[in-house]
């Protein structure tokens, strides 16, 4: 795909894969909408007062139909949006062409190269290590030595910077400047924010969204026991009743996951690091065995762990014949897709996209590796529904609102901040109508007995929901 | 698409989407047979004495990759076979195009028009009504009355007889002449065939193939629990926690679909009609009761009863924006698709095929129609998985083979015939191993203790599972 | 306990533990009856036209608070009824005592030996080995050979009929004439029923009221779902969750025993003959194996087979320290009591009543036998819930008003019968209102379409629910 | 009961229901010790070095078996210790006569009036509101106004104390003197203690066991999922399944028992106050109404808030007849018992010990209301079950380990501690062996790569598990 930016007749610029399927799109936009009651509130209470006037919001996250409505959110509000996407197979071609069609400037689309992927990150978003390469470029005249670094994704970022030092040399110092601050919805991605904030390398306020409860526990759990199955059928069309699934890691996404299966009439297996989750697990009906015990007998295998080298090479050789292997954690590096690829005399049938066998030389066996070992929900089926990622989104529109309110106030320095508990309390107050609930209301010798306002907030920071 | 048949180099005729698919189908195929040990079996335990030489198979099931390995145990048992699909949305053209290149005459595809699936359905299967109109022509030289009939698509059915009438006025008694029997798989087709044999018109003997545990008790239970969710989530993305889902019927079909719908987190009600059946939904947990009770509350509808006319136009017209309306039962009469076609003022918005949006004029509210009223999982999926549809394709197998071998020696009348619990048996025991189990045996003496043999049948003929 | 018959002022025999708790038994009662709709409205149907007028009935079934609903309608349509316990561990006193003071005729206490259990039988119900003893008697001068017999229980019943030939040489055959008929609901004693009708032993009608849809798949499923965990908690206060279960069996006692226990949160393994029944508990998410496979790794171990010698002494030694063993399947013979009261070394330590623990020498590791390997729902809780129950007994007064009704029109032959399928939905319908459910009307048109009476019989006799 | 102490042999004090039943006792306390391996463990951790030598430790809690292994887990440290129960209704009697002849100073039992309770808790425990009244007596010679307070309870707190005052002014003080502090482990007893802390009327430090993930997340939620179930069934034996059930209140004790309701097959209704609580209630299944909506449908209400005034006498009136009414959240004050109690007409038939059938005079109906409006699970069954309290006392043996070390040390202010995440982690791993559990380690490179240490803890203090 050559690489080159299109534009709308308003000059919007763009690079998706189909602007044809804008129709499409729009019409799962609009079906979304009615499922987005949080996004769709921010819409009536706030778009009348414009309150992202003049701000210029750069997005990288999943370009799908509920990201679409998250920015359609965002413009309604009065900001200016950039978009790419934040994994190589998880736009949804038709959201994404609606959106470079009616609202925003987009670089996404489904089965990106990581060369194409940078490049489009570069198109929406500015990102950090370009800083510290300006400075040393100014200070040295040493450019970014690309060839001298190991990583092959990181090659192409470094590149990718390189070349932009060459044309223009302050760029990142300018965004840098410009820049009002972050907010982060994944478990992996505020984990980098508390390093950065930890090692002084923080550029700028973050809100870390992901632990708002209406985030972490609801995305997390409720998303992944809804979105894994649905990867899982769409991809292998395999039942699940009866086959032995081993699930690793057992935090939010571990929880939801084990419970889609489970439930699905799996018997699940869970490994664990933590003594703690691990004896959820089993309160749960889940025996916790290491890989090593099951690694020969069960059927399905899935990473949820936000770590690496979960499943190695070593691993995926002793499997049974067509064993399913994914991943639904945070990066391909939970499985071994390196070993697995320079195995010698492995054979990859690829049976349809984001649907391999991997075939070993020595028995003949296969396994099938959903994703490239990517996001299964996201890569093999269309990631978490919308009601979910209203909860998501709402968070975001709530930290963005917040930081560009507070800019220039002093009120958000270089760290990592949650949500108020009230803030969360409203997001979920904002969903509890389009299920038909009705709450009860404290009386004020009620609220008073448990030392909380009637209105809210109800809980002690340290409550784990 | 033009009705023309193709033929492979060997003579083989088909018609199908595309021919290339070829690749992809065989890849999906041999993914199935791994997962379809019952199947399996039956090819290399009767494969090598080829009992089906010499017999021709015409089949009429959805033509999905499990269908695919059905077919070639029969090919592989010696049988020559064509085929059609029963459903029009059903086909999987990929599984279609393998078997047409590799063994056997198919004419089906996804998305048939009417005409298109009598066509289809004349180029593959020949039917009963020929036999009456043959006489009656030969008797009176009376033609069909095409245009006196008021159902659409039977004056299709109608027509097509008549034009084979006018060019061969013996072929359908030819055919019933060498109608060995038929084996039926759906609890609608084989209540048609009890009338049948109840009115006196059954022109051949028939395996009630339904009534075996191991397909009535895991297909239509184990199978929608499966397939319900897949084709909902993939035609809709829509999150099902949190969401009222309304079940029409609470028969093996409905149980699955009740049971998937509750452990994805809705909350479900059931409508009934026969007591015992709504005792069991309300001892799982599950209110029942009527359509008019719920009918403005809920947000998804699905008819699982093999009766017609269970939800009315007037009944849609009262439900919430965007509610979800499907069908899993039989035909999509279930669902009254022609007072939708034809309300005043309706309009129809195709999201993306079998996902249409009728909005009413009235209230401007829309609801979802999925697979226009037809199975929601053939439609909108891709069927049941192939572990459950080895269990209910390996008693096809054995009925026919039973048919076959028992042409011509009188064990078989023109009537209904269930298969014997020591094969139902054999069927289930030939996919335990596939899932680890071991059998405990009974000893001899445990045996007498309860008056069965050692080797089985172990359960009385009235025994429910 | 001195087996002396008490009589009440108005001269009803009775034997029961303490006639003072018939204050509390009554009022569990009129609990009970408000949960026994079928019950009560056959109290109200037929006490009017006192249906039982002259019937005496004879009942040997768990002596509950449950029987005591059941005894008190028979009463009310007109019966004298005679009652005793069909176990040593399942009457509760103060339901029996209720009973003796205030409707009928009772020999049964929590506790009995079995002498007591069959002075009870005797006192309460003639049995049919008598008959032939008597005319072997008067053909032979014979008596029954007491020590000859090695079954130690069946000593007891042959020394009682030897105690009563001695006494009245005819009187079980005049028993016998007047013998209208039986109904008989446990899966265990139908089997006996109809080997007895096999083997032309059979010497009156009888009715199988097991069979009926709203017996077996009601009481025995869902009944055990509630009981089982309920007796477990009793008689061990462990918890359940995290624990490993073995469910000896998978027929519908097993599947609710199975189910309760993985709801828990237990990780349930299931052993079976049957190849059915393992698929099922496969495609449940239980694994199959066999006994020997996981003897050393289980927590609990449970029978439900309505078999002989599933567990036995050997297996028990192998278990870890403090194992749960126990039966909700027909008699203590599923578990090997005998081999365990007679090992070598072994001692008995009764924690409480039918809960005792054994401790082999060799490991000085204990087990937990509970009720003495007789059904734990009733020895060690109360048994099934009223509102099941009232399935089972409503079935029962149903049978016995049919059997009395016709008595002497020779409708029914010395054979087992089942009760009419429109019989079964009249007592599930009875059950409806209770739960605030409502069915749905059948129109005419839908009725014909799927050729059933819009009033019912729904469904064909094989179906299975 | 004569409020008399009595002496054993040894010296040791105690006021029991039957000092007869220890030898019942010890056998059920040495079933527990198999399933507390938390507790077992700390005895042969810390038991040789005799850790609490001279500490003193009063205990208010429930006087279960459980309590019972905790006690002896102290005394095995080195404590010497006085306990009574916090709870009229949850003493299992056999337990308080074991530690009474064995193990410790105990004054408890099943039923005590309040007056008896408090006294029990004199003899056990010295509470604080006896240092004000002393020194309020030292300065004024004011005694408490007993008479002028209108909370009965509380008079007799207050009488205790007054009396208390004229036998020996300075007792408390002295006794606050010597505290060396306090754990606590429920919901609302720590809630006291952050009021305390905030209103500066903590006399000592405190550590919140409660809000150890071990403690919380497992108790409040396992516990309550097997013991509500149990309390029901033991106090009404009515079945759970079909049944409209109430659960006022969805935190961890309300999450819990949604989830065994609904699993025995209840439709469970929600009522929050929390819009985050309440989404989790939905996406759980669960519809969130107010009491008002479902007060006269539902069978069964359950109060499990923390807060008082949740089922008022004016909704008692309004349910239908037999509905059930009970409390697993904190005080009795959850349900008007004091409005029940005080309704003009209303009638109480006590069925058995802790079930009250209440009879109101308009309607005839009555409501069962369990264990008088106190904690149903233990006031109508034995409490949580051993394993779960396992983890929670082992909380409690390391809180106190840690304070009595501590003390002096200034470590620890009059301020409220909770446990560091390393020890929380640590009692979790004190219980996986037993359930057979294999944990996985990190290596290196993978603690590095989410900045953990190899050792834990895992996870940071905001994580909710």
């Amino acid at each position: 795909m050559a690489l080159t930016v299109s534009k709308t007749p308003t000059g919007s610029e763009y690079k998706v894969k189909d602007i044809s399927q804008a129709v499409f799109g729009r019409l799962e936009i609009e079906l979304a909408e009615v499922e987005m009651p949080g996004l769709m509130s921010c819409r009536s209470e706030f778009g009348p007062s414009q309150p992202f006037q003049g701000a210029r919001i750069t997005g990288s996250l999943h370009m799908t139909v509920q990201t679409a409505v998250l920015i359609e959110t965002l413009t309604a509000l009065g900001a200016q949006v950039r978009w790419c996407s934040c994994n190589i197979f998880s736009t949804q071609d038709h959201a994404a062409a609606a959106i470079a069609r009616d609202s925003a400037a987009i670089f996404a689309w489904k089965g990106e190269s990581l060369e194409e992927y940078w490049w489009c990150t570069e198109k929406a978003l500015d990102w950090g290590p370009g800083v510290k390469a300006e400075e040393e470029y100014e200070k040295s005249g040493k450019l970014p030595d690309v060839n001298g670094c190991e990583n092959g994704e990181y090659r192409i970022v470094l590149r990718i910077i390189k070349d932009g030092l060459l044309m223009d040399p302050t760029r990142y110092r300018r965004i840098k400047e410009r820049l009002v601050g972050v907010s982060e919805e994944t478990t992996t991605g505020v984990k980098r924010l508390y390093q950065m904030q930890a090692n002084g390398s923080l550029l700028f306020p973050a809100i870390n969204v992901n632990d708002s409860v209406t985030k972490k526990k609801f995305d997390n759990l409720y998303g992944c026991r809804h979105s894994l199955p649905d990867g899982l059928k769409r991809a292998t069309d395999v039942i699940i009743a009866g086959k032995i699934a081993v699930v690793c890691g057992y935090g939010d996404v571990g929880k939801g996951c084990a419970a889609a299966l489970k439930r699905a009439g799996a018997r699940v297996i869970v490994t664990e690091i933590d003594p703690i989750c691990a004896l959820q697990a089993l309160m749960d009906g889940n025996p916790v065995l290491t890989l090593e015990n099951v690694v020969s007998e069960a059927d399905i295998f899935l990473t949820t762990t936000g770590n690496k080298n979960i499943i190695m090479v070593h691993h995926m050789k002793q499997m049974k014949n067509n064993a399913i292997v994914c991943n639904i954690g945070h990066f391909d590096n939970e499985i071994d897709m390196h070993g697995l690829q320079t195995y010698p005399g492995v054979k990859r049938i690829t049976v349809k996209p984001q649907t391999d066998r991997w075939v070993f030389p020595e028995t003949n066996n296969g396994i099938i590796v959903l994703a490239e070992g990517r996001l299964i929900n996201l890569g093999c089926a269309t990631g978490h529904p919308s009601f979910v990622m209203s909860f998501s989104f709402t968070n975001q529109v709530i930290a963005q609102l917040e930081l560009w309110k507070e800019r220039g106030t002093g009120k958000y320095e270089k760290k990592v901040y949650v949500l108020s508990k009230h803030l969360d309390e409203k997001v979920a107050a904002l969903h509890l109508g389009k299920l038909g609930a009705k709450l009860t209301k404290l009386t004020p010798a009620q609220a008073a007995y448990i030392s909380v306002p009637v209105e809210g907030p109800y809980k002690p920071p340290q409550y784990r929901y």
